[in-house]
Formats: structure tokens, C-alpha cells, sequence
């Protein structure tokens, strides 16, 4: 059985150990927290566990075979590179680490040493993404034209990153994951409020062949919605993550370009049939990928949410910071 | 009674001259139209009214006070140009001209024939930007932070100007009118799927003092989407258009930042509060829009939306076409 | 061509009077209402239309072939007397008589003299209740369960019929047209609280082999409901009349009853599948009525909104009236 | 510190174990259940605890003051008698009993040893619960004219009992909470589709001063609802417990009847204003009802949900029964 190691018992933490429990491939038998008052919570939940507030006693831990990083985003690097050169797998809260530089070294060291690095980025694992990477890839939808997503709520405000890091690594997973070809470039733009980091931003990424993708990340929007477009030229989808049932949604809708009459004419004809909302299946995403990192370690799979995944994301992380700066300039990836 | 002549009876004129047959202040004498189909659609509705197809027949008649120009963008200058050269006011379909010279030009011309150009901006007359208009002006939002337009749906295509023309011009008035300052600056992206012009894009507009302002229009949408945030410093809005009751949702929800114990410290603080949906006046807006131009050409005011109200708009969708064929490049104002 | 006169021009006569007029097989020629404001309008919409005060002008004129009597429910039972008994067809507002025994009366007249009646249940011309139809006819809802509708709203209160006689005939119309079998029972329950007539009120009606529906009507709710549930053994559907897209939603959903293991063991199993919303067909519902009346009259066809249909709704009705008044108490069919 | 025993793990047992775990003043000592599985999962999560499998354990240690029953109704009569004997206050599911007799016992016997009986009726103790009460003792509402609930979801069937007893006593514990006097009778319908108990019902209670209530449940509805509709003559309040936010909309509708001209006449006129969606406590229901608990027993308050209160909804229940089984017969209270 895998013995992993937890390393940060804050917000998510508990949410790691919990699942991990409940698998039999795996085993949580250390937890790490620098706060007193994590740590007496996660033993008194988890008895067994040896809590420690000293990460190093997990990373250098005889016993231990992989380590989850739970920690702030700044802290990534150092935490995962002492582990890896420990000998110890690598699970990571996303987004992966706070520069790419940092994350190259960390895949080259996980190469090097034969380790692998999952990225925590848990929206690939839920029903919903899961069904849409479904319909993407058996081609129902027909070629893509645009993935567009609504991301806003009222707060969490965090101190050190945007609302770009914090919430935008949602949507560059999911996109990342679902559209073929790589992104060629961003602008970005938002604006600062409050705390001297942007609360209200908004991403244009283009891809090739068309395909454009936009990002809508607000931490000052009075309602909560978490609401993507995919467009098909055979298909479209809504996806509503805020709903309990039906939460994606697929529209037998479409456009097409013809040719009219006369030389210059271009007729654009509409179809319209019926909607239908698939199944999805409903068990928890973070077990799922917790599952899909045991049976990558114990089968020597690469998981397709690695470090380089986890890298291509704080790419695009950087190019809209650097594109936010410059109100909006294009920055090619 | 002003008399008045209708040039257009495509989609939008026969609102027109319906709206202005209940009118007592003004009557509709003559309607023109390239179609014979629409012509005698016209005329079969109101049989007291003289139908021509050379829209000279109106611009020209001694009888005619006032021309309602209800036709595609890029016939406005010369209808209007011609309307105004022959004494006439001018009712102008949005948005007002196809460059921002032409909209200077006949600004100056009415200007000097003391004659009103009123710009169909008819979503400012609806019950709800009225509403959401007096809670801006009355201060009750705080300090504005940011508005927030999604305007999607699927078609209709136009096939001369892009998805940007055909439906910003309804936020741009909408913006214009609501946030005090003039925008400083516009970055566009967007892309082109099917015939030639875009038919998806994002619109970013920089006002003064951090205000911020989003638009995003689409005609590749599945669903039709018509919701406007609007953030400001204690309290937010949620404008969805597409709802019968409530269209407007005033959030007593705010941020403010306070000074923490240390040097560094800035702290957050969320307050939340009711929400209050204000009853919504229910007059159709062109009812309201056409009363008030007859009573801005009998009491001689210059209506808010008039022909500088029109050329702001145009500039902005300059700007954002320009900004959109640079891909995201700032174009300044 | 059918020439038509049409009684009554109040809120539901000029919808009649514009369809008939849109229909080349029919031809409105005349049009009565007892109030001179009303035929003002009429005149002024309709010009060529004879407009007179007395309704025995079309009941008597020698060029009328058919009638619509769009009147309140208590003259029905006169004017399509007369009509018939001067050999024109009658089309007659929802519900048809005021009595069971009205009904059966002009049945038998209308029979005698070889005239069609049809009864104005326009819901069952929409392209919602045509596809649920549909749905309950092809087999792939399975056995019925029930139907239960919620039809509520503020106002507007009549006040000579209560709330069942106002509202419940759309229901008991669509049921009568999806049910298979004739209702057994009636309970009905309700409260005045205002003018002396129910304002709220619950209707259940027992159908054979177990089908139940329930209906729920009250002019006295805070917001507009028209929501429709449908179960099958096999798929359910959610009929929401208010929304602009996907009004029905057929779920594959069901329970099923197995044997267990043990003697008294029943189990009862869930199935949940994906949700379809079928395309709807957007045709206006009265005017594919108005061409069937057409094509029935022509063809020499029985409607299958003819007066029998009417009657069966009338009866339920007075049962549910009958009901009412002793709170509840059983009334058989 | 008050010391618990808590008989019954299953569904609804740990959260009454979570809940009493984090109070100051209760302290959870021993659990019982009968399915060695569930006994096993609360030693597992709560170490400390003693995990017993015969209640009569709880019930006569000394060292336990209060005995939570969470299990099913029909056990409820035995294990809260032997409890109240052994001198042990009781903490009991909803319904209190399976009949009314046992309801009357019961109370007599607590009255009779002092001890204190609360019926687990948890809405009473939720934001939107509390909140409406708060509406409506204030007056502000004016004078109630009915209460309707729908109550619909696919599931989960009981065996012994049918959907009235599953789902109506939630909506019979608020209306008791919410409307003044005594409800006079009951006429109920409903009907079997599947294992031999009703598994869609339709209540109607009668309250003096024409208030009415309406209770809709089914366990055959392919969607969840949870709405409330409730009529006051100056206000009326929508309840919808499936959303996150704006559970309880509070309408500044209403309709009054005025004295027309004539003898006869009365005139119905509306009045329409805003909506308010109120701030709702988002404190857990259960954990704030259990608080309630533990001061009614240090302080020896009466608590609002006692034996009392469970026992009206009980012949309410009862009412029910026996009117469904005659289809309908009104049966007084």
C-alpha cells in the first residue's frame, strides 16, 4: 500500500486526507500544518495519523512513498522539489508552482529521478467535465469555434495572487484539456479595487483554426455563477456547474455557411433540434483522481494531468499577468 | 402635430409607426420602402398612409417635420445629411452613422440648421436601465467598480458588420449613459467563424478612477443570455433582461478594504445583505423614447440621446474594430 | 371561402378576428360587440369589416356560414343556439356551456341539423401540449401515473365564476385529451376570500386503473406558475409553459416494482437516465385551430375539440362545484 | 453537562451525533443501533463514545440525562416511553408516534416525571423557517389567506409508511408554527401506484377565518421542488429551499376588495410593488434546535416543539389517513 504523506491541513487539506482514507491502495499516515490548531483538528479526526508541523519530517520520512503539497502556491516549489529529490512522488495543489521556470525544474527532476508529479487539477475528474471531454472527443460537437466561461462571486480575496491565479486555473485546465492544438496567445485585461491585485479580469486566449476561448473571473460579483459556452459547429453545449441535475446540457443547434447565387454571397443557415441534458455521473472528483493517482503510481503510468499539464497552465498564468500589465497586449505563448 | 415620415418598414419601422400612430403629438403621413412586399404590408395596415419607394419623396415634402431613419447603418449619413439639408429632424436607428466623421458632420449640420437628431437608443428608455439609472445617480451603488454585459444568442447574422455592430452598440449607449467620465481606452478580441466578420467577441472598456467595463456578444450562443453586472462599493446589481418579473436585482453586498494591525496589512471585509428587486415600470420603450423626442421637438431640448450621444457610441465601436483587427491591441479614446 | 362573423371583440375576439384574417379558407366579414369603444377598435384595425351592435346581425345574416362566439360563458348557451338553429357552424369560447345540460342541448341540435361545434380549448394547438400528446400516444411514457398541474398567478378575478371555472379548463381539457379512459371521480377544495367566489382551489380527479390528477388553481399567488408534471411508469416529463425555450422536458427516470427475496418483499427500484427536451413547434396555437376549424368545416370532419369535448369539460366542472360546496365530498361522473 | 444517548445510526442519527458533539453542553456518551455496520461507523468516527446494540442500555444507564430516538416511527412510542420512565428527557424523530393515543401517553407521563419531550421538527429551526415566522407574527404580511407546499421528489419509498407520513409532516410542523388557531378538518386524496401505500397525496386543511392550506407530496416526481407559497392580504412570500440564495422572496403584492357604485358591485383591485429577498441565518437547522434543547433542560423551559406540538401533527396525520382511504371524506380535527 501507498504510504502518502498530507502537507497542509488548511481549507482543502481535509478534503485530501479524507478521500485518501477511503481508498485501499492508499494509506495517509503523516499530516503536516504549521497552524496548531490545523493540526489538533486533523488529529482529532484522524487518530492514527502523526502529525507533525515540520514538513521536512514527511519529506525526509523513510516510510513515506508520496507526498500531497497543500500549501499556498509560493510555497510549491521548495516543498516539491525537497520531496522529489527525496524520492517521493508528487501530488500538487494547482496551480503547479508560482513561475515556469520552477515548474521545468520540477519536471526535469521527476524525470530524472523516475518519479511522477500529478497537478491537483480536481474540475478534469468531475461528471461534468468528464461527459463534455466525451462529447469533444467523439466528435459530435463538430469543429470547435469557441469555449467561453463565466466564473464570478463575491470573494474569497486572496492577498498575495489576482483573482486570475486564483480562479483562472480552473478554465486553463479544462480548456488544455479539451481543445486540441496549443494556445498561441492571450490578452488579458481587469483592473484593481481593493487590494492592490485585480479582483475583476478578463482573458482572450487564441488558438488555432479559430478556436477562441475567453475567461470571465470576478471576486467582487454580488451572485455566484460558474457557467461555460462550448460552441460546436454541429453542436453546442452549456455547462452549469451550479446546478444540481442537468448540469451540462447539449443543444442540437448549429450554424452553416453556404454559398448563395451570386458570386459574393454567403448565405449562413441555422438549424435548431432538441436539447438534451446527459446523465452524469456523480461521484466525488477528488476521489476519482485521488484513485487515478494510485493506479498511476502502482502501474508506472504517466497521469495526463502531470507536471507538464500542471506547466502549461502557469504559461498561460504568466502571459495574462503579463498581458494584464500592459492593458491588454498581446502575448504569444 | 408633427408630421412624420418613416423610411424603413424592414424589422424595427413598423414598431416605429405603430408607436407613432398612438401618439397625439405626432403623426405618421408617409412610409418608405425599397420592398414592394413591405410597402404594401404598410399599407395595408394603415391605409391612410402615402407609401413611396424613393425615400427623396419624404426628405423633400414640405409637409414633413420630422424623418424617423429606419434603415440599414451605412444609409444613415446620406438619409440624415439629406433629412437635415431640408429642415427636417431627424429620428436615427442605432448606431448613428458608420464612421464618426459622418456623425460630426451632421451634428454640425443640425447644429447650424437648429434642427434635433435624436439616436434610436432605445434600451435607455426601458423600465429598467430608468431604474438602474436612478439607483447610479442617486448614489445609492457607492463608488461604480464595474459593468458587465453578456449579450448572446444564436444569429441573426448580419452580413456587413460584425457581431460588435450589431449588438454592442446597446451597452456602449447603455454604459455611456450610466458611468460618469469619459472612456479612456478599448481592447477588442474576438474571431471569425463563418462569413467573414466576427461573430464572437469581448470588448474591454477603461474608464477613469479604475471603473471597468466588459462586453461580451456573441451569435454563436446556444442560448440566449441578455445579464449585466454592475459592481459598485456598497451595493451590486444584476440586470437579466430576459426575466418577465424582477428584471433588476439591487444586492445590498459589498467589499471594503480596511487597515490591518501591521504596516502591510490591508484587510478585506465582505458585507452581505438583502437583495430587493424594484418594481420595474412597464411601458414599451419606444413608446417613451418617441413621446420624448416629440416633446424635446415642441418645447426645443436637446434630448440625451442626441446626435453627440450617437457619435460617442460610434467612436467606441471604432476604437473596439480597430483594437479587434490588432488582436487585443489598446486603442485609445 | 369560408365567410365567418365573430361575436364579441373584448380580450380574446380581436386574437380570433386577426388569425381568421391571416387564413385563406376563412374570411371574417362581420364583427359585434355591445361596447361602442371596443367596435371602434375593431372598425379602425379591420376596416372593410362590418361592424354591428347586435349580435342577431350575423346570427341572421344569409352570408354568414360560421360563427365564433368569443362572449362570456353564460351566453354561450344562446348564441349557439341561435346560430345553429340558423344553420351556422359554431367556434365557441372555452368552456362551452354554463351547464351540462346546455351543452347537450346545442350537441344534439348541431347533430340534427348536420353543423360542427368546436370549442375554443386552444392549449391543445400548442406545440407543448402537441408534443406531449405525442409522448403519451407513442407508448414511451408507459402506463400514467399522473398529471399534476400548478396554474397560478395574480388575478385577473372574475366576477361571476370562481377560480376553477376561470382556469381549470385549460387542464381539464389537456387531460381529457391525454388520458385514455373517462374521469370516475371529482374532489375539489377551495376558499373565497374576496368577492364571494373561490379565488383559490385544488381539484383531484380519479381516473381508471389508477391514473390521478390534480390540478391547483388560485388567481391570488405573488408570481405566475404554469407547471405541468406528467409521470409514467417509464419517462416523466416536466411541462413549464412560462419559459421561452424547452417548455418540455422528458426524463428517463422511473420506479419499478420488483419481487425481493422474502414472501412480502416488494423492492422498489429507481432507474435515472438523461433529460430530453424536445424541439417545440412555434406556430401560434390559435391560428392552427383556426385552420383545422377550417379544414373540419371543409372536409366535413368531426373536430376532436367539438362540443362532446366540451361538454365532458363542463361536466367536470360542475362536479368540481358540485364538490366545492361540501368541502370535498366525493362526486362521481 | 447534560449527558446523551442516542439510539439509532442510520440516516439521520449521525448528524444528531455530529451536531450534539460540537455543543458545550451536551456531551454524546453512548449510541445504540441494531446494525452492527452502523455501530461500527460511529466507534470508527467517534472513538470515545460507547457503541451499544440494545437500546433498553441507554435507557436505564444512570449516567445518561437524555435519549435522542432517530429511528423509525414505530419504534417511537416504546423506546420514549421506557426512556420517560427511567426518568430520561427525549429527544424524538419526526412523526412523534404512529398514533395519536401514543402521542397523548407519552405526554402524560412526561408531565407527570417533569420531563421534557421535544419532537425533532428541524425546519422550525432553519433561516427561511424563522425568517417567515418573523414575517408573520409581525403582522406585516396582513391577514393570511392560505399556505401551499409542494413537496415532490423521485423517492426515497418507504415500505411501511406512505408519502403523507414521509413528506407532509414537515409541512404540517411549519403550518402549525405559522398560522393562528386550530385547523378545523381535513380532506385528503391521493393514490397507489406501486407497493400498496400511497406515493402521491394531496391535503387540504381548513383553518377558521377561510385559511386554507394545500399540501402536494409525491415520491414520483422526476424533479425535487421545495416551494411554499404563502398569501397574505398585504404581502405574500414564495419559499423555494432548493436555492443557495433568496430562499424566502417576500412580494409586496396584494388584492383588495373595495365597494363599488352600485349595490352590488365589488371591485377586486391589486396592488404590485417590489420584491425583498430578506438575509437568511445560515446557521445549520439542527445544530441550532439541539442548542434549543439543552437550554430547554438546564432552564426547564417548555419547549415550542414538545410532546404538544408533535401530537396535532400526528391527528393531522392521522386526519389524513382516514379521509385518503375514503377518497376525500372531509374529516374534522
Amino acid at each position: 500500500m501507498i504510504q502518502v504523506g498530507v502537507i497542509g491541513y488548511g481549507y482543502w487539506g481535509p478534503n485530501i486526507v479524507r478521500n485518501l482514507h477511503a481508498l485501499n491502495s492508499m494509506q495517509v499516515t503523516m499530516v503536516c500544518d504549521m497552524n496548531p490548531a490545523a493540526l489538533a483538528r486533523a488529529q482529532r479526526a484522524y487518530p492514527s495519523l502523526r502529525a507533525v508541523s515540520d514538513p521536512t519530517e514527511i519529506l525526509r520520512s523513510p516510510e513515506i512513498d508520496a507526498v500531497a503539497i497543500v500549501t499556498p502556491v509560493w510555497t510549491h516549489y521548495e516543498l516539491a522539489k525537497l520531496a522529489l529529490e527525496n524520492g517521493k512522488h508528487v501530488f500538487v495543489e494547482k496551480p503547479f508552482t508560482s513561475t515556469s521556470a520552477q515548474a521545468e525544474e520540477l519536471i526535469e527532476l521527476a524525470a530524472r529521478k523516475k518519479l511522477t508529479i500529478m497537478v491537483d487539477h480536481t474540475f478534469l475528474f468531475t461528471g461534468a467535465v468528464r461527459k463534455i471531454r466525451e462529447l469533444t472527443e467523439s466528435g459530435i460537437l463538430g469543429d470547435l469555434y469557441y469555449y467561453d466561461s463565466l466564473r464570478v462571486n463575491l470573494g474569497l480575496f486572496q492577498h498575495d495572487v489576482s483573482v486570475i491565479w486564483d480562479l483562472a486555473p480552473h478554465d486553463l485546465s479544462i480548456m488544455d484539456h479539451l481543445i486540441k492544438g496549443e494556445p498561441e496567445a492571450i490578452v488579458a485585461t481587469g483592473e484593481k479595487h481593493l487590494n492592490g491585485v485585480e479582483d475583476v479580469a478578463f482573458m482572450t486566449i487564441y488558438f488555432p483554426r479559430n478556436v477562441i476561448a475567453h475567461i470571465n473571473v470576478n471576486w467582487l460579483s454580488p451572485v455566484k455563477i460558474r457557467t461555460t459556452l462550448i460552441g460546436g459547429q454541429k453542436k453546442m453545449v452549456v455547462w452549469n456547474d451550479l446546478v444540481a441535475d442537468e448540469k451540462v446540457r447539449v443543444y442540437d443547434k448549429g450554424v452553416q455557411i453556404t454559398s448563395g447565387d451570386g458570386i459574393r454571397d454567403l448565405l449562413v443557415s441555422y438549424r435548431t433540434g432538441d436539447m438534451w441534458a446527459p446523465q452524469i455521473e456523480q461521484l466525488e472528483a477528488l476521489r476519482v483522481e485521488l484513485d487515478y493517482f494510485a493506479d498511476c503510481l502502482m502501474n508506472s503510468k504517466a497521469p495526463f494531468n502531470d507536471g507538464e499539464s500542471g506547466l502549461r497552465v502557469v504559461r498561460m498564468l504568466e502571459a495574462a499577468e503579463a498581458s494584464i500589465q500592459k492593458r491588454g497586449e498581446l502575448v504569444r505563448l
